[in-house]
């Protein structure tokens, strides 16, 4: 069953995190050593390029390049989100992959992302082998939402809480310097786990986080809200930092951006919109808390910023990425490399398959007891799951005092 | 002259940075070790800890704790924005202060600052000569801003220039991920003066920046900087980057988030308020030129960044420190420490004094001629002047995968 030479296609697929490269590297460095792989390609844009015949030559690439694919953030394939319809419903894309399949002779196909992607794997493979066509099919997980059902945590999760709980800790002094109140606000992404949010938590660990901690697990009401804040501001003197997630919303399904309307106008009586952290932070203004409000949203900063990544996460991502090629080597179908904890005291990440089925459109969230204070913190389980996932700094290469990104010669494999 | 025993003591004021406190270690190590220096005080938020006699017996310190402030963001003592009255004016502050430095024989004044506090340092000086208290005082410069006068740099500005080059470089690839259309607006700090947000432009020499890049020091015109995203849209096959700062104004004097009550409406038909990035995005999006606009304001993250700092301005900023008090302790009084760039092809950073008089209140901006492309980007001389100042990687301490910031012990000095 092991021997099945061919060629191997791999592509990234959703939003970028820091690390995402670094799992490429991982699949190009393993795939170029395996024997029965015999050209390995990567594809512009995930599914999209292979269904276009867009790919590069990954043999024709320089190898310190894809070394620094490491610490390089973002997908540098480029990405794509693209949903396959069922292929009972419309066959068209299944078969144009399998006439791309076949022309350049693939028999691995490895892809990387989050729940979408893994719906996409998951479809690909069931249809290969409906049509027996003989290829081997692996999922590489990728999120900083940290929401993959089945794996103990995600490929990216672990470098933007890092960056996280570090900027928040350095604005927790900025916030303390003059001795006058403020209230901090901070945005962080996650639309329906608070796994990135919860991570701010570290910094509190630390003695520099938030004092309230909003995550999308829990209804959100912007009367407790301005309650709780009102309450923080008087025990800590006036000054008061909170996180919350993009995805909280009330009982009726609005987020807090939906709320602005009804609670924020300007100076000439119009509703003033944004997003959750200015919402937040004019509601809590306009409620005669604090005059001195600012809502601060990490954006796209967080999920990119590999400068301050973390190093145990660019290894795993890297291995994970190595595991998958491994798997499908050694005659493995069908399943997603996903991490276990080894139970010892201290941390060691241990790389397992799942079936795709299992891990496709099911969403992981914070469990509900660790979510303490009337929903306005985590527990110490939280911060013991997650700090040991942030250590070490990423290593990232510079140039001119800033980043030396990696560079793809990026040579078309078109026939 | 020399020899003049007494106390010595330390304010910080103004806007923190990301090595105001390095400055601060510069002073304190250097006064500790200065046998004409009795006593060595920190004052707690600036002139104001002086009046109130709140400060710190920096004796009492950890010199352990004092070398990592070397590596902590923001302002440790506490700052303070506090204007002086013109001793002429209303003299009460003058005497007070003249009490307690009488009360703690102080005789050494230190004062890390903007233009403001360099203002403040000048009159203390001028009204303790005119009195006839015998006191050096000198400054030691700090913002983020580099807009001091008749010195080469500020200490603060290049961490800061740093980490935003750094994040718009991580950002730009994060930008590129989809083959879609998307425009990406940075606001970067910088009142009156443009050096943060031209330090963008060291993104774009790397290949990873700005397309556009809008100072203070020009007039900022809504239409043509539509106009001008616009043409980048089409050029560059719909992919835009755009820094700018919050201190540009039209020729009326209006900042963006003024002009956004009349620009951007959302569904509703209100006005939408908020941030100039947003203002922005808003309006490319509303001027039918993109749908995907993100506004990224770099807010209070680019100004305490010390996990990306540079180590050039870290070092420089704790030298300033030490040259203050070797020049007060030479018997030099009424200077500001400052930078003057080496005559030489390597770039070598020698320290000069300059008599407070001439630095207090003037602002020295980015010159008119390393503005190009019709106010949209500036040239490769101002490359070349802050490429320097960011070499090298500040190297903060960390415990479990976060900083380790200095705490001080912060004993009253109260006699």
């Amino acid at each position: 069953m092991a021997e099945l030479k061919g060629a191997a296609i791999f592509g990234q697929s959703g939003g970028p995190t820091s690390v995402i490269n670094s799992s490429a590297a991982g699949v190009f460095i393993e795939a170029l050593s395996q024997g029965n792989i015999t050209a390995v390609y990567g594809a512009a844009n995930g599914i999209k390029g292979m269904l276009e015949e867009d790919f590069y030559d990954i043999g024709k690439e320089d190898m310190h390049e894809l070394e620094l694919m490491k610490t390089t953030p973002s997908s540098l394939l480029g990405s794509v989100r693209y949903k396959l319809k069922d292929a009972d419903v419309d066959d068209t894309d299944y078969k144009r992959l399998l006439e791309v399949f076949k022309k350049y002779d693939i028999r691995y196909f490895f892809y990387n992302g989050g729940n979408d992607s893994m719906d996409t794997c998951n479809k690909v493979s069931k249809y290969m082998q409906k049509v027996g066509y003989d290829c081997r099919v692996i999922g590489v997980p990728k999120t900083i939402d940290n929401d993959l059902y089945g794996t103990d945590h995600c490929p990216g999760y672990a470098s933007a809480a890092k960056y996280i709980a570090t900027s928040i800790m350095e604005v927790y002094l900025d916030a303390r310097v003059y001795d006058t109140p403020m209230v901090c606000i901070f945005e962080i992404m996650g639309r329906n786990a608070g796994w990135l949010t919860a991570a701010s938590a570290l910094a509190s660990y630390k003695g520099y986080g938030p004092d309230l901690i909003y995550l999308p697990e829990k209804t959100f009401s912007m009367d407790k809200f301005l309650a709780d804040v009102k309450r923080k501001y008087e025990e800590n003197n006036g000054k008061v930092i909170v996180a919350v997630s993009e995805g909280c919303h009330t009982e009726d399904g609005k987020y807090i951006p939906e709320l602005g309307a009804n609670l924020a106008t300007d100076s000439f009586g119009h509703a003033q919109l944004g997003g959750a952290a200015s919402i937040l932070a004019n509601a809590v203004k306009n409620a005669g808390i604090c005059s001195k409000v600012r809502g601060i949203e990490l954006s796209l900063l967080q999920r990119c910023a590999t400068h301050c990544g973390s190093k145990t996460d660019m290894e795993e991502s890297f291995n994970a990425g190595r595991e998958a090629v491994k798997a499908a080597c050694s005659g493995m179908t069908d399943m997603m490399v996903g991490f276990k904890r080894a139970d010892k005291d201290e941390y060691e990440c241990e790389y397992v398959l799942l079936p795709l089925s299992s891990v496709a459109n099911t969403e992981k969230k914070v469990p509900d007891e660790w979510i303490t204070n009337d929903g306005t913190f985590v527990s110490e389980e939280f911060v013991k799951y997650a700090l040991p996932l942030i250590q070490g700094e990423t290593p990232i290469a510079r140039e001119d005092g800033l980043p030396r990104f990696s560079r793809l010669a990026k040579v078309s494999a078109k026939k």
